[in-house]
Parts: structure tokens; sequence; C-alpha cells
């Protein structure tokens, strides 16, 4: 029973702060919308800023370990390997998208938090991206970039549909709730793969055949 | 001098809006960071809400006219369209930095006025992109695509610097304010239109030659 009104709690606030915003969203709010009094939430999480840390933390914990356990393909290549990272990834976010979107938006805004969020779980994701992108070099499959360059394209096409679901749903009749849009969004994250990372690569591949 | 209070007022506001987001900054915050008195904002504004509105409609105004003019040398040809585009709109962000990096965070929470901006603007965007997509297609420059997943790269592309300055600099250390930043992202992204609308395309004609 207490379990479920931890849940019930979180769910109420992923909720909240998603369509109204952080900030845009009171303790009164969450409790009404969980069917709680206001001592269960600061039982649970103290007060609004550890509710937040909770949700901070408990999507950034899971985000990591798929990265981890998608990174652990690394030694069957290094486009092999980011293909695994990124549509694991994808799936998270698309299973998680209304945690997903408030999370990054609120990872916008600077603050004590978001700063320590990003030292532990944004460092640790450039971490592995930053290992696939120079094997990728060293094995000759990447062609030579910036990889803080590279970090910034990969992330901003994996973020754009969780940061702007109104936008998609209202101006370009995308809904990335669907699984199609998953599937057909994955296609698209492999093409940049293939075209920007891998393309030179392969052709001078072939004129070495010729 | 009543001039040079409003724009106080808007730069101080613009300023909070980013740092504080626009739930988290009172009336009160923006006045006396303006030097004003709250009475001078209710005059010209209204309420927050009007400020709020007054920011959307000065940012977009502007995106907008800038779109128009570049997608005025669609004759060109679609790539090269799209890439004086793709400059125009960075230079834009770029150059209101600030600016941009607070309304797209506000444009992802769902509201009446969030609404009427997307029906105005982002629609009228979304005209354009898919003029020149169009155009690309059939005067053959672009590999086939849906058009709603290429904006969803494009756009993806374009915001993720703007709307994620922090993680740009405490995790990448890229600065997205500097003209390098400008200057050097822009190749990665007349890369991403060869790569990835062009390139097949031009395999084809080099086939065609040979």
């Amino acid at each position: 029973m207490k379990k479920s009104s931890k849940d019930s709690v979180v769910t109420a606030a992923i909720l909240l702060f998603n369509s109204k915003g952080y900030s845009g969203t009171s303790i009164r709010d969450i409790a009404d919308a969980a069917k709680v009094n206001t001592a269960t939430i600061a039982y649970y999480f103290g007060n609004k800023e550890g509710l937040l840390e909770y949700c901070f933390t408990y999507f950034f914990e899971q985000y990591i370990n798929k990265m981890e356990a998608s990174f652990a393909t690394i030694e069957k290549g290094a486009a092999i390997c980011l293909k695994r990272v990124v549509a694991d990834l994808l799936h998270y976010q698309w299973e998680n998208i209304q945690l997903a979107s408030f999370v990054y938006r609120e990872m916008s805004i600077d603050s004590q938090m978001v700063r320590e969020i990003m030292a532990t779980y944004s460092l640790k994701e450039k971490y592995y991206l930053q290992k696939i992108f120079e094997r990728g070099f060293e094995w000759n499959e990447f062609r030579p970039h910036s990889i803080p360059y590279l970090i910034i394209q990969l992330k901003g096409l994996l973020m754009m549909p969780f940061m702007n679901t109104h936008y998609m749903r209202e101006v370009l009749y995308v809904f990335p709730n669907e699984k199609f849009f998953e599937q057909k969004y994955l296609k698209d994250l492999y093409q940049w793969i293939d075209k920007t990372l891998c393309s030179d690569i392969q052709i001078k591949k072939e004129a070495i055949i010729k």
C-alpha cells in the first residue's frame, strides 16, 4: 500500500511537471492528482525539489544502464555498437516519453541540481560516446571529426522528438508515442550514422578495391 | 526615455526567463532587474503572460522574416536555398541566444498561447521547408524521403545547441555564443544536407556519366 502511494505520487508528478512545467506545479497539485495528502509527499521526498531530484535520478540511472549495456557490444565494431546505443536510447525515451520530455526541459535551466546531474550522468554518457567514436576512427569505420560536434548532432537528433512533443503532434502530425514513429525514426538515426559518419570511408574502400 | 524603459524590461525578462524559467520568474523580479516599477511593466505588457507573448512574437516575427528572405533564393536550387535558410537561422539563433533558449523551452509546454504561436509561425516555417524539400525531390537534388521526418532532423540539429546551452558548456566545453561555434557547426549542418539529402543522388549521376 505504501509503495503504491509513492508510485502514484511519482506518476502524478511526471504528468504535471510535463504538462505545467516544474515551477508551474505545486505540491498541492501533485497531492490532489495522486489522491494522497501533502504529508505523504513530504515523508517520501521531503519537498518539491526532492521529488524533482528523484525523477532526475530515476531517469538517468536507467538511461546510463542502457548506455553501459549497449556499449558492451563495442568489440563487434563501432558502427554496430553506436546503432545499438541509439536504438536502446530511442526505445528508452519512447517508453518514458513524459518523463524524458520534462527532464530534458528542466535540464535546460541552470541550477545546482542540474549541474550535479550533468557531472554524474552526462559526463558518463559523454565518456561512452567518446570511446565509441575513438574506436570508430581507430578502426577506420568513421570519418575523423570533432567528437563534441558529433555528440551535439547525435544528441540533437535523439532528443528532438521528446523535447518537442507538441510541435511534433500539432505541426508535423507525427506522434512520437506511437510504435510506428520509433521504428521509422530509428532508420533515420541509422542513416545519420551510415551517411555522416561512415560514408566517405566506404568510398575509399571501394577505390582501393578498384 | 519611455522606449528605453520598455527595452530594459524586455532585456531583463529574457535574462530571467532564461535563467530561472518563465514560471520561476515574477513580475517583481523583472521590475527589480530592469530598475522600473511594476506599474511600468503593467503599462506596456499588461501582465507576465503579455510579456511572454511579446517575447514569442518578437522572436518568431524575425525568425519567419529570415526564413522568407532565404526562401527567395529557391530558383538557384533546393540545396543552395536550404543551406541559405540553415545559415540564416543558425545566425539568428546565435545572435539571440538567450531569447532562443527560453522561447524553445517554453514552447515545449502545452498552452493556449503556444498553440497559437505554432498555428501562426511554426506552420509557416513548415510551409517553406516543405516547399524546399518538394523542389529538391522534383529537381532530383534530394533523395526522396518523408518530409516531416526530414523536418524533425533539421530542426533537431538547428535547435539542440540553443536548447541545451548549459550541457554544451559544462559537458562538451563547446560555447554556442562564440563565433567559432557558429562557423564550425554550420559546416556540420551543410554536411547533413550533402550527405543525408543529396548523397545517393550524386552517386547515381556519376553512374550515368560512366
